[in-house]
């Protein structure tokens, strides 16, 4: 045969499996239905295995890992494509509230006046509401008490990756995302009014900060003094002596804030630098425009458990934008997962995706529908 | 029918859907045969697309995603069962040396005297081999010029979660892990010969130690100090002066080496506390009994790239032990993958594995080939 020739063959041999796995769809459903019928329970504990041993003895030795995997994968597709053709409700989305931010009286934030999670913030909500708490957990703390409506804290820095901490505190707090903000984040050199730029001797930052600015310090000559916080740093810069000629690291809403002068603008050694924040709620939230959802769960100890999760996603046609793990502190450096993917609460794939997925993961835990701004 | 019959229906369509498989398997044998023979390219752009359109356009619109999805595993685990069956070979198998810890002159230690990196470097190397650096990018340095022969650093904690700053490096470095360590975290009281434990006014540690240690340090209201690691608060203990009462948070090791006297043993927190080293080497090495390989890799932007890439390790039956992702510092926050998976370079599935992902996935970067001790 030539290669037209085998291609037809292939083709050939398609038509016939695609043809043998819509009968055998049509033939779990009937399954699905009989079971129901009756008031069997849906799962048969060891049905797929039986499947898998007969295949395994059916196929030729070097085809058998092959083969193996296509059941898996003709079994988990099945799954879905019967999840997809019940109507479920959805019982997220039932939950779920409109987020309003101009409704919100008190808002928690992480952080000090004039730092990127303020500039964050100030994008949706007024600035009076606006209050502000030293540690990620105060930020937990106030909402899940109802002391703020909402809460703003950072997730995640283009260049040095999630902020674990606050990934740890979503694990622990029951709280939804109601929205994400993406700041990009720009430094700018800033002092006492009256300072000039060739008189700075000392300049104060947060270590991350000065580290994004290196070569800008290094050309300059600069010498520099790590602080807690960029904000903090320009706070301490406002209450130093005129004489000191202290410069500060910060964002030109910290500048502001503390009545500094900006001595020059974009100094950071690279300028793709973007942070996100998540506002958080004690409710879950639900708008008709959101496109982002987000997850947590672990996985069981099976072979090939995170694909076989995947397979959902494929089927479902849904998009994965993330995929963090984390730590859950023992001896065999387990982990949990944290997922977010594309997709909104009222559509059914959606539905039959967190169905199927609260279900079958351990641990399972919804973690908000939103938007990022 | 009953679901004794339903279920006989189904296994006598599963017989046919298998042997049209291995048909189809046959058939695409003789494709790459025969593409070989007449020295065309192995890969057809567009076929896939071409098959999968086929389908959908046969497909029943409710069985569509689900026949999409079947089909696309279909042509991936053919192209896995196509690879098990060439004999090729296994470049980084060939590229490595044994790792030989007794022939090392020189270690390189990320750290000082009595740190946890010492008593992981102790495991494989003689003391007096080992020199002590302050930052990890020097580790890597020493073993790219050559001054050091192998170098040791943390990379994951249990609780705290990976080192970043080390991944990053190795993205950076072309280095290979030779081996890993994990170590139990076991921290102690100690202080100056002499000093009781109810004079103790102050205790000096690591941000991480104290916070590993905060129920002890409460329950015995001591103030703490937080220092730059736990064996440097160790050595400036031992250079207190009695009267000042100091205490320290650190090893046994870094106990012992400073001349302190152990005040109390098992005063963390959580008993599960292990933190994992990495040896790593110039040059590839391999062991007989080495039982962990890693890789790091960029995913394509295309739907289902985890998926269909973690397709390959189900079907070559290999097991992923770690994934972990990475920013790499874009707009976007596009990230690098670090994938540690169980298996051995002389396995004939590890090797398909090796040049199948080194083939498809952009960024692919053999790490080493190691056991952990």
């Amino acid at each position: 045969m030539d290669l037209k020739e085998l291609r037809n063959e292939i083709d050939r041999l398609d038509t016939q499996i695609q043809q043998l796995f819509e009968r055998r769809m049509d033939i779990v459903k009937a399954v699905a239905a009989y079971k129901k019928e009756h008031d069997l329970p849906v799962l048969h504990a060891g049905r797929e295995n039986e499947v898998l041993d007969k295949i395994a003895a059916a196929s030729r030795p070097e085809y058998r890992d092959g083969s193996r995997a296509l059941f898996t994968a003709v079994m988990d597709i099945s799954k879905c494509s019967q999840s997809q053709l019940i109507q479920k409700s959805n019982p997220y989305l039932e939950q779920s509230s409109p987020f309003v931010p101009a409704a919100a009286h008190t808002v928690a934030c992480q952080g000090v006046l004039g730092a990127y999670s303020h500039i964050a913030a100030r994008r949706l909500f007024q600035d009076e509401c606006l209050h502000f708490y030293p540690h990620f957990e105060d930020v937990f703390q106030a909402v899940v008490s109802g002391d703020a409506d909402f809460g703003v804290l950072p997730v995640e820095n283009s260049n040095a990756g999630s902020v674990m901490d606050v990934y740890e505190l979503l694990k622990r707090y029951n709280i939804y995302i109601a929205r994400r903000v993406k700041i990009k984040v720009e430094h700018c050199l800033a002092a006492l009014p009256g300072t000039n730029f060739s008189e700075i001797q000392e300049v104060y930052s947060h270590e991350q900060a000065v580290r994004q600015c290196s070569s800008f310090l290094k050309e300059h000559q600069l010498q520099t003094r790590i602080y807690s916080n960029t904000a903090a740093s320009a706070e301490l810069v406002a209450h130093s002596r005129p004489d000191e000629h202290l410069g500060v690291i910060c964002s030109e809403l910290a500048a502001q804030r503390n009545g500094l002068r900006i001595l020059k603008r974009g100094i950071a050694n690279i300028d793709e630098n973007y942070t996100r924040f998540i506002v958080i709620s004690k409710t879950p939230r639900h708008s008709q425009d959101d496109d982002l959802i987000s997850i947590s769960f672990s996985l069981p100890h099976t072979v090939g458990s995170l694909y076989r999760m995947l397979t959902k996603f494929y089927v479902y046609n849904i998009n994965m934008e993330k995929i963090e793990s984390m730590p859950i502190g023992n001896k065999n450096f387990d982990v949990m997962f944290y997922l977010d993917f594309t997709g909104n609460l009222t559509e059914q794939n959606v539905t039959a995706l967190l169905n199927d997925l609260s279900a079958s993961l351990p641990q399972f835990k919804y973690l908000g529908s939103y938007k990022e701004i």
